[in-house]
């Protein structure tokens, strides 16, 4: 007998919370759309030397093997982790063709080949943007991609979230004038800071990497610094520190708090703690917190990346690009049944069957509605009336509509308040909210 | 250096035909909710006994291995090789929270592990209709979801497709009554009708299954029935073939075909060639062709199955469903380049930059726009006029906007005509059609 069970990290949703994800991801491609971001896909595959030539989640692939295999054929394919790299990849095989910069968007399913864990998705749903460009991406596209996220995010029915932003250059110049030589591996332990707290950091990197108590308390006094304008940056500038590539980032960062100065407060915040762990990123970096939700750690993030896409050839194809953790969002929502839809079904009428040679009639007033956009579902069989409203009720459908007796007269009832009118097939109307399924955030319980 | 290639059966399109791919996904999940289906979505693994456990393309299954497993970890996943089986699962799981009969509708990737071949997908997206209730499914359903599909298929940017339907019950009833055994074998070899011809399906018959002439040319003059009304099953009525199971199949066509009369002609035909290769069904079957591509095949299919969603349990769980090869579809006519885009960005307005300190000002606009759904970017860099319009020009933007000299004028170019025109941010339109990308069927060239 074949299994039938729920499998760790590979969340399924119910009717009304696939109405709900339909919804938010409607509204995210919507507004992605409304900001220039032209859609695309890739496929779900890569080579698995794509995989493994950049970031630190390469333990943590699927790789796909053919059933009926030979016995040593060896896996070629593996399933995608994100959907930078494949983006990066599509990017640098279809060159010849594509206007660049080329801002797009990808909404897909990303697999990570982990063991099971409690609460760590194995299958889950990504919503990115990225621009890439030619040899030279114009700085303003940090600010761009920051602010069409924000957009998009204060667009969904979720808590708000803060983008956190840093900026790699920073960090780097920092700890190069600081006398680091291995700067991904200081940046690698900075990454451990929200999870083990600044004392341990300075621990192992006096112990992994030989800094004095000095360097490490330099370090950490970097990652302290917050701010919503240029002016938090002073304190780093204070420090005296005498670095090209920090200037750089100094000044990367500030133009881009200037450019953002005009979204919400609390909409970015500048934090040169965020490090990031994936080793592609050369500028700007950046991680949204869910307020209420911090204990989640970030719902997106990404930053710029100046050297991935190239993949080899020697065109420069820097980009930059964010991605919303859409699963790890509602997953979380919904398992505190805050999120809601207006209903369970995409019907608004039910139009009853009193007789088998009604049945005619009965798709005729289903054209009619259809036809004006109204979602209508006929009732299969000519059971009693009661056990088709009771139908109607179960599902959450709240129009019954009783068609064509001898004279043609219809009624429609409302079945949440039994209201019932005599209506015109070609001209009713729902009310505006029953038309379609809405979604709305509702307190913590 | 990493392999930066296609990969054979893994399609990817360009951001033209992405959008094109959208609207067309767009257009079907629209009309399906018309028609009362709601949406689901089920993971892409299954476990393989669930995979393995029906159906015939058991061979064609990719598995799943996390890249470090050890050594000997048995692959215990793979991924979903249809949409019916993951939903009969579904149900099965979740039996207890769902309100039946159900209605759903899914679209999703679905993966076959084939050897590489030519034209053959080893990735594509299908498009599925079922309904599934407890215990019995009224016959009438049958024709619902006959008729949903064609309203779908009607509403697409696609050539016509006739639905060939035929019935289970018929067909094993009617080579019962003929004396055969092993029903599902002379399914198996109806089945290939298309491929190899009557002749050598007789020889088949013959050769494989022990039966006479006779029998076998029965067997064929049943195949050859084709009609759009119940008067085409006198055919087979005026056999004499005397079988319980052939007349409930007999019946239930007759009922399909006068529930379906109101089609537009061509919609639907009865066509007692169609078998179906998977041994899950047991009632009415059916094959679409896209008309002026039968070399394809079918481009859908589907039927009713009464003993594949219990999975095991005690509780009948029948249902009947069709399936639509969107990416069959699609990539077919993606290569006679039939499917066009009225342009190749979501972008309907690029808001010129000629100041770095203009930038606020832009983004006002596009605010401005975007608040009103005019899908909007501002370029990134105050570079030329000319070049900035060479960049809409090669994207396909329509219009281009000028903003703010120092008296606070704007003006929007249609870059198609030249045309140039004073507007107020606050109220510019653009046409209707300008609005959105709308996609048409081109004639064969």
């Amino acid at each position: 007998m074949a299994k039938i069970r729920a499998i760790s990290g590979f969340p399924e949703w119910t009717p009304e919370q696939q109405l709900v994800e339909n919804h938010v991801l409607d509204q995210v491609r919507r507004q992605f759309e409304l900001h220039g971001f032209t859609p695309l896909e890739t496929r779900a595959v890569e080579p698995l030397d794509v995989l493994l030539s950049k970031g630190e989640t390469s333990q943590e692939v699927y790789v796909l093997k053919r059933l009926h295999a030979k016995g040593d054929e060896p896996a070629e394919f593996g399933l995608h982790f994100d959907l930078t790299v494949p983006f990066a990849r599509y990017v640098a095989q279809n060159r010849g063709n594509l206007p660049l910069p080329l801002r797009r968007y990808q909404i897909q399913k990303v697999w990570r080949g982990e063991r099971p864990a409690l609460g760590r998705y194995r299958e889950f749903i990504q919503a990115d943007i990225d621009v890439i460009a030619s040899e030279n991406l114009a700085v303003e596209y940090d600010a761009e991609v920051l602010r069409t996220l924000h957009n998009v995010l204060a667009s969904l029915p979720i808590p708000p979230v803060t983008l956190r932003v840093n900026n790699r250059k920073l960090l780097q110049g920092a700890y190069e004038a600081l006398g680091f030589r291995e700067l991904d591996e200081v940046l690698r332990l900075v990454d451990k800071l929200d999870k083990v707290g600044p004392d341990e950091v300075a621990k192992l990197l006096v112990k992994e990497l030989g800094a004095s108590e000095d360097q490490a308390r330099s370090v950490l006094s970097i990652a302290k610094v917050r701010g919503t304008t240029p002016a938090a940056l002073e304190a780093v500038r204070a420090m005296g520190l005498a670095n090209a590539t920090l200037d750089e980032g100094l000044e990367e960062l500030s133009t881009l708090l200037e450019n953002l100065a005009d979204l919400p407060e609390g909409a970015v915040l500048c934090d040169l703690s965020i490090a990031r762990g994936l080793n592609y990123y050369t500028g700007m970096v950046c991680e949204g917190q869910m307020r209420g939700y911090e204990d989640m750690g970030s719902v997106c993030s990404g930053g710029r990346y100046d050297n991935l896409a190239s993949m080899g050839s020697n065109e420069k194809l820097p980009g930059v690009g964010l991605s919303i953790g859409v699963t790890r969002i509602l997953g979380r929502l919904f398992s505190e049944k805050r999120l809601v839809a207006s209903r369970a079904t995409p019907t608004t009428v039910l139009v009853a069957l009193d007789a088998p040679e009604a049945r005619s009639a009965a798709d005729a007033v289903a054209v009619a509605l259809r036809a004006r956009g109204i979602a209508t579902e006929v009732f299969d069989r000519p059971l009693k009336y009661g056990k088709q409203i009771a139908y109607a009720d179960k599902k959450g459908i709240p129009f019954v509509w009783f068609p064509t007796g001898a004279d043609g007269a219809h009624a429609v009832r409302d079945i949440r308040t039994g209201e019932q009118t005599e209506v015109d097939p070609a001209a009713w109307e729902p009310p505006a909210e029953d038309r379609g399924v809405s979604v709305r955030l509702v307190d913590q319980v």
